[in-house]
């Protein structure tokens, strides 16, 4: 059981259910962590000048999912006005980054890996917005 | 100069105009700095009972922040999609926290400087969203 | 299989073996999350004056280790003036993180969760710096 | 009057000057910050092939610089186990990282600016470090 899901079951105040926000939040840490490689990944390449908008939108994606992962863990109250943004800028941000790792998939199995777990990340964080919007 | 202005002079490819930019980079820097300091000085404060909601916001707002400042910094073309949900996240964030940040002024300085630092990077994020849109 | 996993198999040149790094990079990532996620827990009990120190230590931990994942998951060649008192760091930062958190760990769950991910951490920093320097 | 300035000012217990603290937050925030914006600018130019170490070592000086930051704005006692290598980090991850950006300091301004923000963080760093152990 990872350490998200028990402190999540252990101490749990929010108005979303406990494993909607335990996926969401597995899903941030390791899209955060698949960018940060997959980036680094790209610049250890000999194909570097094809990869330049990967690793760029590796690097934001990164950004958006570590501010992500802190605001919902640290588990303030669920405020509209803060989350609902930031959750869409994530979407957004894996979405843009999925696409494009997405074109170098065959080439870069790291490539591959990274736009899996975008693709995750995109997807819990809608059913996090959703959930909350319900 | 700041070495962001110095920065963005040398090398930018932005759709908005430098100063603009210099100024809600500096702004989002000082804001994330000025939340790390506020809640380090609630939680050394003889009060920490009552600081709860600030030094949680705190924590939110430089999240926040320092995802934000990657983003615009880091000058991969301005992207609607991410950018424009990530800056309002940002304008409610610094709101929130100048708002919880102004009831403690009186009291204690430290906040009454970081609402200041909160309320001028709402401004910033607010001006440069509505450039961006323009 | 993580996808700290996938990455690493897929792509790694570092030379440390590929398990011991990915042991590190999972261990750092589950540390950073269950700080955040204990101060967050902290800030929510009705004890939060009794819990400063443990809020501050979370978070320095989470710093720390944030850091040093992306240093180490980046894959620039191991560069011990920098990786090392980087390592040494994060071991300080999770065993201070760990003796708070015990201290409470009867009383909150979240406490006990949180020491045993800082001393997995610990535990998994001193292991990568013992092999690349052996 | 910089915020980090007026927050020390305003509260500070360290063990350490307050100017010398103010001097380092700034240099650390200054060099985080031009370090994410020149690899930034690397990322645009039209020779990132010879520009990846200078990209990798941007990225690992943010990534340490930030957490530098967080933990000695924090305010948590200064705790030589945790912050003496972090500094010694932080020092030995701008120096590399000035090394590399004075290699294309005459083609590229953005280099040049960020090895000026990279030696004044390192000695910032080295002047804290004499300071706290004095």
């Amino acid at each position: 059981m990872s350490y998200a899901k028990q402190m999540l079951e252990s101490d749990n105040s929010s108005i979303v259910d406990t494993s909607l926000l335990v996926a969401t939040i597995e899903a941030l840490n390791d899209c955060a962590q698949a960018c940060i490689a997959d980036a680094g990944a790209d610049l250890r390449g000999d194909d570097v000048g094809s990869m330049v908008k990967c690793i760029r939108l590796c690097l934001d994606c990164t950004d958006v999912c570590t501010a992500t992962v802190g605001v919902i863990s640290r588990g303030t109250q669920y405020d509209e006005a803060v989350t609902g943004p930031l959750l869409q800028a994530c979407v957004a941000a894996c979405a843009r980054c999925a696409e494009e790792c997405e074109h170098h998939a065959k080439r870069h199995p790291h490539c591959r890996i990274c736009a899996q777990a975008c693709r995750r990340c995109e997807q819990a964080c809608r059913e996090l917005l959703a959930a909350a919007r319900s």
